[in-house]
Parts: C-alpha cells; structure tokens; sequence
C-alpha cells in the first residue's frame, strides 16, 4: 500500500468515499466499546476471586508477630506484607511502608504534604511563590491532575526510546530552585509502554538539582506486568541506585496491588530512605491510626511470597497477551505502510501509545465516540489536557472481550484513516 | 469513709503507710496491664468473624445496579453502602460519601484540604497569618494532633455536662474571623461520654460565624455506640437541625465502622450539605479513583440493613457493659466520699473520664505505670497535652478482660489514694 501523502487528489477522494461508507456501516451496529482506561477485564478479576477464600471465620487473623490483625494498631504494614512488597518493589522491607487500597492516594498525599510542611525540613511549596514539575510527555493524565490541582507549573519533557530526554531533565533540574519533582513511570510506561534505559535510571541517580527538596516521583506501576515471560524489560532499581551514587534521598518509589489482586481492593506501598520514611510517618501518624491490615494478611496469605505473585502474573500476562497482539496487528495490518500513523510496542503495562498525523487527535477520538468507541480523551496524556501537535491517543486493550477488541481496533483504524484522508485533503486546500 | 481533707496530718500518714504496702504488693505481682486506648477485647472482635464469611470465591461481587465491586471506579462508594451507612449516620444516602477505613483520615484530609484550597472557594488557610480552631476540653487527643500538625491555634473551651459551654462558644465564633472550626464528639464525648444537650445542638446550628469557611468537624464516632438498650442518649440530628436553622453547609459529620466491625478494617464516612460535598468530591477525584468496594460490599452483606447493625451493637454492649460496671463500682467503693475524685458515668462510648485533685493526674499515671498498668497519658486530653489543673484521665475499660480490668481499677484506686494523700501532706507542709 502506498503512503497516503503520495496519493493523488483523486485517490485520496476516492478512499474518501470508501472509508466513509465503512465508517457508517461501524455507526449502524450501534457499538458500545470501551478502551479509555488501563481497567483490567473480567476474566482477569476472577483470577482473584481465590482471595476471598483465603481468610474465613476459622483463620487466625494474627500476624507471625502475634499481632492481632482485626484490631487498631501497626501504622505503616504489618511485617510479612512488608517483605512480599519489598520483594515486589526490589527494595528492604525496612524500606517500605505499606498504605491502603490506592498508590494514587499516597502520591497525592505526598505533595499535599510538600505543600504544607515542606520535604525533609525545607520550606512548605504553599509558601513559594512557584513550584514547578517536570513532565515526561505523554504522561500519566492522573499524575497531571495531581500537580495541577495543586497548581504547580508543569513542563513538558519529550519521552525518548529511552525514557525522558535526560539532558534536558538534567540541565533543567541543575538551573531552577523551583523545580521540585519529576513524575516518572519508568517501566511499561504509561503510554508508550517504554522501560528506562539504564543509562537513564543512572543519570537519574546523579542528579544534582538546584532544590535540595527536588525528589523523582518513580511510579514503578507496571514493576511486573509483563506480556513475555522470557521477553522482560529489565530496570536499575532506582533506590540502590540512588544510594550508590550518593543520593540516597532522591527518589520516592510507589507501587501498589491494583492491576495485581482487585483495583480498588488492593494495597498501596511507598519504598523510599529511612530519613524520607521518618518525614512520612511523622504526617502518617497524625492521619490515621493504620491502614487496613486484614487486607494485607489477605494479600499475604493469597501469594504466599513474590514467587507466588509472579506466577500469578503469568495468568494476567496469558489473558492480556492475545489482546495486546490483536492490537499490533491490526494497526499494522490496516496501518502499516500508510504514513498516516506511527505506534509503540511494548513488552508489559496496560497500554500501546499511538501517534496520528499532527492535528488528528481530537478527530479521531471525536469519530470514535460518534461509532460507539470510548477511547482515552485526545490531550489526556499532556499536562492540562494540551497535546501541542494534537497528535497522541492512548489505546487500552485490556478491558474489552478479545472479540469486542477486535472489532475496537478495526473501528479505530478506518477512522484514523477517514480523518488522515480529510486532513491531506484539507492541507490540499490551503494555499501555502 | 471521711473525706480525705478532713484527715489530720497524723491520720494522713498512717494511710500513707497502708497505701505504700499495698501498693507495693501490687509492684511485686509485675501486672501488664493496659487501658491506654479505646481498643476493642478480643472478645468483641470476635463478633465479628462472620464478615470474614460474607464473600467467598463463589460470591457475586456485583452491586445491585450492577456494577463490578472488583474493578476500578465508584468515586464516592457503592450506593447500598451509602444506604447503611446513611441509616447509621441519620442523613440522606446522597449526603454521604463512603471513604476507606479511618475516619480520622477523612478529617485529617478534611483540614489539609482547607490549608490548600480553602473551603467551598474561601483562602486556602495556608495563606491566612492565623488560623484557630475551639477545642472543647477535654477531647480527644488525635483530633488536637491533627490541628497542631497544621499550626493551628488551639483554644479550649470548658465541656459542660450540656456539652461545649456555648456561651463562649457562640461569642468567639461571632468574633473572630481566624477560628474556622471547633472539635465535637457530640455523642458520649470522648473522653467524658457526655451526649451534647438538644439546646446545645440547637445553639450549634445557629451559630453565626464571623469566618465563611467556620465549620463544625462533628465526629459522631460513637452514634449507635450504646451500653444499655432502653437508656440510650439521643441526639438531635445535626445537619437537619442546621439545614432548618438556614445554615446547611455549616458541619461536617464523620463516622466509621471502626467500632463496630473491625478496627482498621472498616469503613469511614463523611456527611454533609451538597455544597460541601461537591469541594469534597473537587479534591476527592484527583486524590484517588476510588476506596475498597469490595470491603464496602462485605459490610453490606454481613449487616443487611441498620437493624442488622443495631443487633450487632447489642452484642458489642454485652460485652462492654459489665467493664463499665466494674469501672463505675470500684470507683465508688474505693473512693466514693473521699473528696479526691470524681468521675463520669456513660450510658455508652468507650471512656470514663476521672478528674483527680489538681496536680495529681501525671503523678497518678506514672506511678500506675510503675505498678505495671499502663494509663492514657496525662494531659493527651487537652491541647499541646497541657492538662491546666494536671487533673483529668481518661479511663478505657473496653480492651482487658474483665477479670483484668477489675484489678486494674484497684491498682488505680490505690494508685489515686496514695498520690492524694502525698499532695494534702505536701500542701500541709507549704507555708501558706
């Protein structure tokens, strides 16, 4: 198949008609699919339902320390859950505190605690007259909405095959004292499904920011979400890294259960230095008593260790697996060649990151919806939903049925050609 | 039994000598006993391992509208948690938010959200050169911990047997726009068990603050928390009453499941006015994508409905009620008519509240701890854990078993007698 930019005014007219009929043909099955979020689908979330099994009314809910699970008590984790998420997270259990049901939480609780009392003894941000983050883009929109809601400035740096462009993050972070964070998801990342490279976790490690309460948000959300079993992305763990090279404070790891055992139902962990955990918990012991500790026994007691939890994840990777390739290879199939598009391919996490023809996006998205195709909103990658080339759109597999997928990718696919063969079209019309 | 101030210095002494010997009989036995925090008994948590029943692998863990408990979504909670939990809280289902296991949390979240952003548009607090809150003395120590955290200044405010003495409460909230907010357990008050009055409700709903953002941060932590069935305190509903008095967004009511199903485990909630519960749900939705469901769905499930709960409580109250006897029993026998104590006699909660001769209590909790029983520590019950008269205590019956607590009320009987009798020597000894 030719590239659409070498087809004629005719041809592209001609297709035009074509596409246009398939497109109503999609409209009048009256579809309702949904790829707009990274939810698990249903026969992922009976690979759970074990969990409810686990503890009944016979079980003693007591912890190998004696504690009594069901009653007040254990601020941050009990100790076994400790250990199965320090093997999760690649860290010491001494290292980790253990949250509730959602590491969005923790994270947004992390910066409101910035805001108010400052990192580590430095000034509370709501007494700066600006804070500002940097933002590896396309990015994690619930991560935006975080700074945002805070008003911090965020700026956009570029993702590269590697990971955000480093020079850029290190001149930056070197330069302005008002730069305080960085949010990453370093591996699968959200979208592009891109791991750090190791030169990147390095240079990451030796940063020198001006802010001496600068600190990398490393969202490690997708830490063993893989698709291939022998085909894994492999990351530096960033807290030893930071630790050889001397900055042992520089990073807060979050991770949590949810794409695991339930969303929602999970647990929450942060794994960071003892003098960032000692800052955490002198908040955390003002804000609760303790997190729930009857589901951390229930997570214990359903992997048994990290072994446990892996070969769990070769469940969730069998049912993700088909749909992540469908994905692939419809795009390539009805895509490939075209030059209306480029994709990503990624090895885990929950996403393929797609990029249409500059000023598509919206379109796209727009002509989805009108068919019956939810997909992530055009400009949700970028901070304050502005996607400057309006070009990036987030596919989802993982919640349709295979089947639905299917008929998903197709749907998308004639519509991102319909919108590319009206935007050449257009672009023929305006005078240069 | 004469009072103690009616005693000659010589009969003074030969107390002191009986009392030092039994005393220290009670050293020599090396007791671990603790009545430090409102923990539930064991036995109370046995109530309630069914819940560990109510879902199992074969359980439907769907929503009556439908909607999968296990995945992601349902911001605010599922609609029949909302139905529980507004028939124990007494408000409309769409007044209430479902939130995760501590209430404390919600109220923590409640004040660092108000620092930030302010309440319903207001300057954030963080802005303000001061902000104060009313403290009604004693309380509770978390909810002063909270307001500490964030620099806010505390002002005591004398509880009376009616309640918060709302002369001068009604006075420094007309007058002072810097006070936004007072602290109520307004339901066998923590620590006294005093249920506030239904002309101080009312006076509550009325009260014209000089601050916009003034709100009433009413914990009903112990709303269906009763010892005795027939002779229950009630409480005039606070968000009607404020919603007849024209003043519907003026309060904040929280509660939880803490002592109800198990602590740690259970399920929090806030409810107010649409008004604030839309500021909330602002924060709320970029905090988290929601709380446990699942949990939400298993307390629905193992209650029913409210009576299921209330039947629940009867069994917690079986439980509690001989404690508080015994409480109430060895505080008459040992000191009643000796002019050294006084005490409160809750008809439900979780505390007794004794108020030593002043400048007694830190003695008292000390050498009780030198005898191996662990008190609430003096002073915890006032802001910044300054006790003014060094005289109040909190006693929390609800954690020994009750052969236990009986001993340890006579260690703190002792305990009160023997650091009595050393202050009216230690007065006698002082030039007047």
């Amino acid at each position: 198949m030719k590239p659409y930019s070498e087809l004629s005014r005719q041809e592209l007219l001609e297709l035009k008609v074509q596409l246009k009929a398939q497109y109503k043909e999609y409209q009048k099955r009256k579809l309702t699919l949904n790829m707009a979020r990274g939810k698990p689908g249903q026969d992922q979330l009976n690979l759970s339902m074990g969990m409810m099994d686990v503890l009944n009314s016979d079980s003693d809910l007591s912890c190998e320390d004696g504690t009594d699970c069901r009653n007040y008590g254990v601020l941050d984790g009990i100790e076994e859950c400790k250990d199965l998420m320090a093997d999760m997270m690649e860290v010491r259990p001494e290292n980790v505190i253990i949250f509730g049901n959602s590491s969005l939480n923790v994270m947004f609780d992390t910066v409101a605690r910035s805001m108010t009392h400052g990192v580590m003894g430095s000034t509370p941000w709501a007494r700066l007259d600006k804070v500002k983050f940097l933002c590896p883009v396309p990015g994690y929109d619930r991560h935006f909405a975080i700074t945002e809601y805070f008003g911090i400035e965020m700026i956009n740096v570029p993702m590269l095959p590697t990971g955000p462009d480093m020079d850029m993050v290190e001149s930056l972070v070197a330069s302005d004292p008002a730069i305080k964070g960085i949010w990453c998801v370093p591996k699968y990342s959200n979208p592009q499904g891109i791991s750090y490279s190791d030169e990147t976790v390095r240079r990451f490690a030796r940063l020198k920011p001006a802010a001496v309460d600068f600190r990398i948000y490393w969202d490690n959300a997708y830490t063993i979400h893989h698709l291939y079993d022998h085909d894994q992305d492999h990351l530096i763990e960033i807290l030893a890294e930071c630790k050889r090279a001397g900055n042992p404070d520089l990073a807060y790891k979050f991770a949590s259960t949810s794409k695991i055992s339930f969303p929602g139902s999970g647990i929450s962990a942060l794994a960071a230095s003892e003098n960032n955990l000692t800052d955490v918990r002198a908040q955390m012991k003002v804000q609760t008593i303790g997190h729930d500790k009857v589901n951390q026994l229930r997570h214990v007691r359903f992997f048994g260790d990290i072994h446990g939890m892996v070969e769990h994840m070769r469940k969730h990777a069998d049912i993700l697996r088909p749909k992540f390739e469908a994905v692939q290879n419809t795009l390539e199939r009805e895509l490939g060649g075209l030059g209306i598009g480029s994709w990503t391919n990624p090895k885990g996490g929950y996403f393929v990151s797609f990029d249409a023809m500059d000023g598509c996006a919206r379109e796209i998205v727009s002509r989805c919806k009108k068919a019956g195709l939810i997909m992530t909103g055009a400009g949700a990658t970028y901070p304050y939903g502005k996607d400057p080339h309006d070009s990036n759109i987030r596919i989802a597999p993982s919640f349709p049925a295979l089947s639905d997928l299917q008929l998903a990718m197709e749907v998308f696919t004639c519509v991102v050609k319909l919108v590319s063969v009206d935007k050449l079209l257009a672009d023929m019309d305006t005078p240069a």
